[in-house]
């Protein structure tokens, strides 16, 4: 970075004036995996971008074909599945700046993450990555980890921009979405990352969305991220997402990763010379590159302290912890008493499954498991162990295992019985084609049931499993997500309740896999998936069709319990503001998750029952009652207008309804709010319902009837309620076609003129 | 018409050719509502058509603006909901003979019908036009009728072309549709319908097709219909459908009706002035009005026979008597003996609601209700009356006419209530809100049960109704549909067993509202709707996503019973012909619709698990048995392929499932079918999975690793099952970017080459 005279950086434009076309060519393509392209000869260093999203993924030594080598140990958080699960920015805003002092000690200047897609189907193989079906619950959660992160000097990267929300041919598939949907579900959590904290970068994604590539898609990049968003950062390329990188460039991608090769810098060059791409555009893409490299290094100047990883370790659990959801608890099986002799069965047990597989891969600092936790916490002689099945489960004979499992859990006060998905069941690159548990740990589980029936199961899962076999036979169901490199220590704390659990689930459980939204079209056929479920995704989908679920979103329990009173309500300009009292009404200290669900009932447009749009994660005492107040913001209010493509905050009596999960609201109310002005003129395309829906206009077309020949027939018509009914639909401009020419378009034309003139 | 000297007539080109432009245009309009425009000074007459498709709709007198006056009486058949029911192409040609006979005798040259709408949810207004949720049944059976029809002289125009699923906003809503389920579910009765029969119209449709007026979509009309149908007919525009008729003509839209009017002939004679529009385009709409009125024309000089209106009230009765469909029969309560005491309660058996609102509505030349008839049949001191409520409900006091209902049910040894949806709740138009029966004849039914527990609701209804609030309480629920004037006679002739019921539902009656497929998108919003449910239509969704419902798609009770056996199978390339054979085992004359679905497990596309491909109604005396044979069509084996944008039938093996109804399967076998030749040559897109998933690529590509630099990495890729999930979706031309440049572009299209050269 050439600096000026006078001491500042010279603005990244007047660097790239200096390059050559090859040289900018170059700026936009990767050097290797994991690095910038310097340009030497201006002294423009070259930056590193390194996999995240829950850790630093720093390649050692000199990486392989694939980039997905062995990595230098750093801390693996819990992946965003579990994560997600406290619902608490503040907490994820640490787990963030515990990132960034990790990534700045290694010299990483770019984390590649967080990973915020929406998990439309429960099968995605990636989902561990993701936070929510939810998308204010994956964006608040995604803006607190990036706040935390580049409050460090380190740039995040949300991805994967947008709609990537299957593995399955992720790298062809054309999502193909509907504006509102579109706009409401999979790019809102992007939109409030982007405006709310100004990420570094933005990582688009493989797929196409709508049939363009998301790398060469201007609407995406352009119109919507910098346009409509103001977003000012670099948009980078998954790991191998461009198809052709002039038309990425074109269409508002900066940096292709990892390197496109000389060939692919040349292929560029050359559409700049041929005038394909302007070079304009170019200078602008390598401008950003610069700009980004100088955010980069001028972060080095400052100091950057050796992270604490003991330190570091200690926060992992403790967000583990907060992780952990609580789904059943029946004959106050849990928490366990020290003293209580303990089965811990199942090879998850010793052997912990803690974050997923992919790029997403950490080489951990530490790994607790929950059976070394369990022994600490409570003595080795409370604590047996049995594995109970192996990993590869079909091909080995689980018999002497299960045997000795049975025997254990017979020989015990309570059973732990630790199931889950082995690694190959889900991971980036492909998706799940069930929900079930494999079937040898179904076994093992109906065999210690029998032997003991107080048996909890503890899972260890990137995405949802189907608990049906056996849901309604353990008294306790403990979901352990993947936990991370402490993972086994907070499932300790959770167990002997030293930590009350207070995760909430982030995506509904359903009865069965066909239940779910996009059972029928995931993931799709021939290069397209149809999201035909629309806006109605994950909770939205089982309220609107009221059906059962197993879990409903939201759910967690606690130890202790909750009641909820004096719900407010208020209204104004920035959004609602709703304020509830929470007390502890048990005897232990807690967390609540209180959670702000709105409807509009008589909604003009299409909307789910229930939807998010406000949250808190509360701590009390036990006894102690304190008010919680959340912000709706206006902006998370609005519903997408196809018809003026824009947000609108439609007007009228809003529901609030103030719940543990949403199917169990504890208090509702409603609100009146002011709608933005949305009138339109009517025009001859408008119908005649809406022209008599108008009582100016109505008024208007009378004395126009009174006036002309052949009224009789229509002023009847328009008094008979049926007749009404079934001509309503017709657009004014058909008129002339029913009511002769005394109705001509011009006649009309003028009626709508003197209407529009009043309406305005 | 001109005849030529040698008593020819001379081809309609020519006499286009003597037209002026202005005389063209004028063409492509009717002339008021039911006449096509003549051309006096070249002797073409002008033509009739009206309004069907139930009855021959010819409005009397002068007529009115809306084209919805009184008509001339004339035999009122069944609606197609009714007649549906039957499963019976051939009872459905006799129909259309009568509609012939009765349109030649009235001076009509064309009937606007059939309908053939996929009833895509049972809250479209205009359903009771409708066959069917299934194209199959809804192709064959308005094939019949066309067959009919068109026998006798009269044409027919299949109606609305396409995708007009719903009232609500029909006039400018878009239905947007994928491909695959626009093909295979709304067009696929058309096709049949168009390539079987080659009716002489076609009607095309008021709504948008994926943003593109029908009218006005040259994909629909040219390429669809024209290039790949080989329609040689005439398309007429639903009345008022055009929206401005020189697109309308360009995109192959031959008559505007009605009238446009002279300033519309203008324009269009305009747009062909300043080129806008080809006059070869309007001169090939003008040939193909000319070539249909001279085909109307030419069918007048063969004798018309006054229709035997009484022979067709016969006709009625019997179509009627065969609609009518036993959903439940408990304890034998049907059917009733001659000297049983009967209570007919409710309105509609005095004021029988026999068909649906709107342009169909015909003037009957007699109407039977069933009150008279169960009188006549039964002796009119069997059978008392009471209505039990009125039409209007709410607005008048409903107490006394229940206590004289309850009296009279409580006198009776069986109570029939006769329930339904009053005119006003289904129509052209407009849509339902809800499936509910209005709460007065609910609460009537509850206090007639309360009487007399031998009660049997008979339906009056145009669209599925819900019968939840009773279903499990009536021991027998007859559903009557609309049954066309002499639907009074027939419910007698059921209800009394002299003729032995044999409907069957053509489409689902589902558990609640909220399970049906369209649930969340119908009617949809801001002029769109999105089939989000895409191939999932009706029975097809249940099935998949294994939802409960109350009836299931072809279900229908009969007096008697039958039973299954002997099932044969044998594909060839006409398709599968199934064998099996029927047995009455029970002690009455009665007749089976025997169902054939198939499915195609382990399918490379998303399909339902059964799809009716064919069907036959048998009837069989006590005691009888015969062999059916069923004809399945390879033509509808196929699926719609995306890739190739063409039917293709995929190979393999096919489950072929005989039953009663979709969910009363009595025989089931496989059969192997062989495939259409589909195999495509590997590209740079094609994914490292597909490259690997065949034999030769797998070994020519492993030939090309042994000569490479740095292949060791990539073979041991390959190698790793994990890896190569993960990797498998990458396509080809990404290789290079992951494995170096010795992997280029140019090296593994040449790889390609000699691999497709193998192959091909």
């Amino acid at each position: 970075m050439t600096d000026t005279t006078d001491g500042t950086t010279s603005p990244p434009e007047k660097l790239v004036a200096a390059l050559t076309l090859e040289e900018k060519a170059a700026l936009t393509s990767g050097k290797g995996f994991w690095h910038t392209t310097p340009v030497v000869r201006l002294s423009l260093p070259s930056i590193v971008l390194t996999d995240g999203p829950h850790g630093v993924r720093k390649q050692s030594g000199n990486g392989d074909h694939l980039g997905l080598g062995d990595s230098v140990p750093a801390t693996c958080f819990p992946p965003a599945v579990a994560m997600g699960s406290a619902f608490d920015p503040e907490l994820l805003e640490r787990v963030g700046r515990a990132l960034g002092a990790e990534a700045r000690a290694a010299g990483v200047h770019v984390l590649l993450g967080p990973g915020l897609n929406i998990k439309r189907s429960p099968l995605c193989g990636r989902n561990f990555e993701y936070f929510s079906e939810d998308p204010i619950v994956s964006g608040v959660l995604a803006s607190a980890l990036v706040r935390g992160l580049q409050s460090r000097g380190v740039g995040a990267s949300p991805k994967h921009f947008a709609a990537n929300n299957q593995e399955h041919d992720r790298m062809r598939v054309s999502a193909d979405i509907d504006e509102r949907p579109l706009r409401e579900i999979y790019l809102r959590g992007f939109e409030r990352v982007v405006t709310e904290e100004q990420p570094w970068t933005v990582m688009c994604s493989y797929n196409r969305v709508n049939g363009v590539y998301a790398a060469e898609n201007s609407w995406l990049l352009d119109t919507v991220l910098r346009e409509e968003w103001g977003f000012d950062g670099l948009v980078v390329s998954d790991w191998g997402a461009v198809n052709e990188r002039a038309a990425a460039v074109g269409a508002g991608l900066d940096l292709e990763m990892p390197a496109g090769g000389s060939e692919a810098d040349e292929r560029l060059a050359a559409a700049v010379r041929s005038g394909e791409l302007d070079e304009n555009t170019l200078d602008t893409a390598a401008s950003r590159l610069v700009r980004l490299v100088g955010r980069a290094t001028g972060s080095e100047s400052h100091e950057a302290q050796e992270p604490d990883l003991r330190t570091h370790h200690e926060l992992a659990r403790e967000v583990a912890g907060r992780s952990v959801v609580l789904l059943k608890n029946a004959d106050g099986v849990l928490p366990l008493a020290a003293d209580t002799s303990v089965a811990a069965i199942g090879e998850f047990a010793r052997t912990p499954r803690y974050q997923g597989a992919g790029s997403s891969l950490i080489n951990p600092t530490a790994l607790d498991s929950a059976l070394e936790a369990l022994r600490t916490r409570a003595g080795s002689e409370h604590v047996t162990f049995a594995a109970g099945f192996t990993f590869d489960g079909a091909e080995t004979d689980q018999d002497p295992l299960r045997r000795e499992a049975v025997e254990a859990a017979a020989d015990s006060e309570v059973a732990l019985v630790f199931l889950g998905l082995p690694d190959s069941a889900e991971s980036e690159g492909y998706d799940r084609e069930d929900l079930r548990l494999p079937t040898p740990q179904l076994e093992l589980l109906d065999a210690v049931l029998e032997a003991n029936p107080r048996t909890v199961v503890v899972l260890s899962n990137g995405s949802v499993v189907d608990p049906a076999p056996f849901v309604d036979r353990v008294p306790a169901l403990v979901e352990g997500w993947l936990l991370g490199q402490a993972g086994g220590g907070a499932l300790a704390d959770v167990l002997y309740g030293d930590v009350n659990p207070s995760g909430r689930l982030t995506e509904t459980v359903p009865m069965r896999l066909a239940d779910t939204p996009a059972f029928l079209d995931f993931p799709g056929e021939h290069g397209h998936v149809r999201y035909g479920e629309g806006l109605f995704v994950g909770y939205r989908w089982y309220d609107a069709r009221d059906f059962s679920v197993r879990f409903p979103f939201g759910h967690g329990l606690s130890y202790t319990s909750f009641t909820y009173s004096d719900l407010s309500l208020r209204a104004d300009e920035a959004g609602i503001t709703v304020r509830a009292t929470v007390t502890n009404t048990g005897r232990r200290a807690g967390r609540e998750v209180v959670q702000v669900y709105t409807g509009v009932p008589g909604s003009t447009v299409t909307r789910p029952p229930r939807e998010l749009k406000g949250f808190a994660s509360v701590e009390l005492e036990a006894g102690q009652q304190r008010e919680v107040t959340v912000e709706l913001r206006r902006k998370d209010l609005a519903h997408w207008d196809t018809r003026f493509g824009s947000w609108v905050v439609e007007g009228g009596e809003y529901t609030v309804a103030v719940g543990a999960s949403s199917r169990d609201i504890r208090l509702d109310g409603t609100v009146e709010v002011t709608g933005d002005e949305t009138r339109t003129p009517l025009t001859l395309e408008s119908s005649l319902g809406e022209l008599l829906r108008d009582p100016q206009a109505r008024q208007v077309l009378q004395r126009m009837l009174e006036q002309a020949p052949g009224a009789d027939t229509l002023s009847a018509a328009l008094s008979d309620p049926g007749l009404v009914s079934m001509m309503e639909s017709f657009p004014l401009d058909r008129l002339p076609t029913f009511l002769g020419q005394e109705f001509s378009r011009e006649r009309i034309a003028s009626l709508l003129e003197i209407v529009n003139a009043q309406r305005s």
